[in-house]
């Protein structure tokens, strides 16, 4: 049965957070921003995607499933990227089971897609970047495309724009570009991973009653109506974006974290400036900012720098390991977990920081003592829902044994 | 004992919340801004300073008493307004009691002045504004300076910028200036409080265990580090003046109210765009935010504006009566007062509105149905300390009923 076969390949892409923030759209279809951006990969050890592709001529048509649960295709987003990927597809040939796919097959083939995060999608953690970086780069191998990461990363931008970032690790630069048809409006790596890599990040997982304003309508709105919005764009995130690559490629932490806070307070101004305002951070963020800042206003130099995405997450980048010690101390005596919950399931990802803090039980956080540059330092149990220990990582990865993968080789269905 | 006389004057004036807003100053010790402001004056019944000054020879120095309790007159702001009113001093006489004061005695008299707000010095309500409005008023009273209000306005402006606006009634402008010595920098009157009788104002004081930056140093350190304020200075506020004027002369409710709204939400943005960030609101405040912009928008027009200034209260400005009886309801579903309070120490002010809502206890309250524009709306209890229920009012004026002096006729303390 020469019809049966099945060809998957399966990927793992990080998900990023941005230095210098995105937020407006120049054209809306092809996703093209009002200025350039920033962005910090994740480790995907601790926050990533993982996709399977998989072709057959026994597929009736393009499907996928994220989580484990099917989900539509329709959407203009996937649409564009199936498009734009099939049309740079080449020969794949499997010499050993004898398959060979031509150029111009790839147009009548459809395609299974299984994605899965290791994190919780709805917890506002650029979830989608990481999706469709993933499912890019996973269809570009499978149809063996040529273009290099940033080619690709222009189609995954038209899927998610901040998923252009997530094509590379360390650090990497969006570049917003110039021409109408967006070919080079598309992400570059400033520097890798191993740059910088004694960076330790703290994600805190803020608990959220509001229910928020999707970034996409949130930047729609905010382009219509703030009259911030174009100043900051043309005027001020220009300077910033050089600023801020020196500071990386110098390993400068004070600018960097100046320039990270500084960004995104105006990200979140620009939205409150948005007719209805946006608000994404609640009293929860703004504590976590004031201990930040107020430590490392104690201190002289800062230990920590913070940016808040569209919700009220924060991301904490600290110098190094001993600030990220020092920083989840406070955290945990400010946001100690309900008591029902395990210190395991509080403090997530890279346990060695907590390790580093002393830290071994609920004991240990119950006897924390205030932070001494704040006095009468109130505790707000239960505001944060937990935490994520990690650190700038590594770009997208092709997964090699077949065990990773979602689809299963012989049906192409999920496993 | 010809020196022991006591001469003295009593005056009310208004606090006021600016719809176009103040915040940077040109020049810190002049208390020049970096653009224009507008005003409502609110109705000194409900919300208002009294001031009495005295002058006798017997007084062996200037002093002064804020709610009964002595402060200090030695602060730049204080002795601003005491030197400028002693320099505009004129010729006093009471012939029937025998009593002559000559120009320049005044330098030599002392005085004493006891203040009181008929509202919490604390709940962020603008008592300065009112504050040193009054004292500059009565002050020229007592002093007979032949100054104008919009002049006295430039003198209330050294002790408290806001304050030169609660000089008129109405709606006022505090026009920025251009001349050095800020003696152009002034206030005057758009229209008086007759011209736009219908409006109503409900302030939502907000419960808030936040120490918040005062203005003084927030707008301080706004000019100093937000790369946002200068542009809203220069290139939005002086738009949005003109635009604001001509909506309160054609009394043009959706224009005012998209205006205030506006500009409310961009002085919190330049707020956020400071280094470190102020937030003056908090949770609550956006809940409010969130209730009247979801009404407005399902109506279709606006019913109501929302205002804020450097803290978290709310004050919200209704179209008519009719508006704010259904505000009133839609406040009392989501922020219900806690079960020990009773309605009379909630909404305090002009209650007529509050019959006009139809409520007449606590469990009129309990029974109020969620509005319609939101599902599942859930009631916050307790995150509202009170509800005052007021409207446009009158500028300063003079009490000549004697009993309603603050300080003794005959010793010149207070009573």
């Amino acid at each position: 049965m020469a019809e049966s076969w099945v060809i998957m390949v399966t990927a793992q892409t990080p998900t990023n957070i941005a230095v210098i923030k995105y937020w407006g759209k120049r054209d809306e279809k092809l996703i093209l921003p009002v200025n350039d951006s920033i962005s910090v990969t994740l480790d995907p050890v601790h926050l990533c995607t993982t996709t399977t592709v998989a072709v057959s001529p026994s597929f009736a048509q393009d499907r996928m499933w994220l989580n484990g649960k099917e989900i539509s295709l329709s959407g203009g987003r996937y649409q564009n990227c199936l498009r734009e990927i099939r049309a740079r597809a080449c020969d794949v040939e499997d010499k050993e089971r004898g398959i060979k796919i031509s150029k111009k097959d790839w147009e009548k083939l459809h395609v299974h897609i299984a994605s899965y995060n290791n994190f919780p999608t709805a917890a506002g953690l650029a979830s989608s970047a990481a999706g469709f970086a993933c499912l890019v780069f996973a269809l570009a191998k499978l149809m063996n495309a040529k273009e290099d990461h940033s080619e690709l990363s222009a189609i995954a931008r038209q899927g998610s724009g901040s998923a252009c970032r997530s094509l590379f690790g360390g650090f990497v630069k969006w570049k917003m570009g110039k021409v109408e048809d967006g070919s080079d409006s598309l992400a570059v790596q400033v520097v890798d991973e191993k740059h910088w890599d004694d960076l330790v990040i703290i994600i805190a997982v803020v608990s959220s009653r509001q229910k928020e304003t999707s970034s996409t309508t949130g930047m729609r709105e905010t382009v219509e109506t703030s009259l911030l919005l174009q100043h900051r764009a043309k005027e001020i995130v220009p300077k910033r974006i050089v600023q801020m690559e020196e500071s990386i490629k110098n390993r400068n932490f004070a600018s960097f974290a100046h320039l990270t806070c500084a960004d995104s307070n105006q990200f979140h101004a620009v939205c409150m400036d948005t007719c209805p305002p946006i608000f994404y951070m609640n009293d929860t963020s703004h504590r976590i900012i004031s201990c930040v800042e107020k430590w490392n206003r104690s201190v002289g130099t800062p230990q920590v720098a913070y940016t808040f995405d569209a919700g009220p997450n924060a991301v904490l980048i600290a110098h190094n390991r001993k600030a990220a010690a020092q920083l989840l101390q406070k955290l945990l005596f400010y946001f100690p977990p309900n008591s029902d919950t395990e210190l395991n399931s509080y403090v997530l990802g890279d346990k060695s920081i907590l390790k580093d803090a002393g830290i071994e039980d609920l004991k240990d956080v119950e006897a924390l003592p205030p932070p001494p540059e704040i006095k009468d330092a109130p505790r707000y149990k239960g505001d944060v829902s937990y935490f994520i220990c990690t650190r700038p990582g590594r770009g997208p990865v092709l997964l090699s044994d077949e065990s990773q993968a979602l689809l299963s080789p012989e049906t192409g269905l999920p496993k």
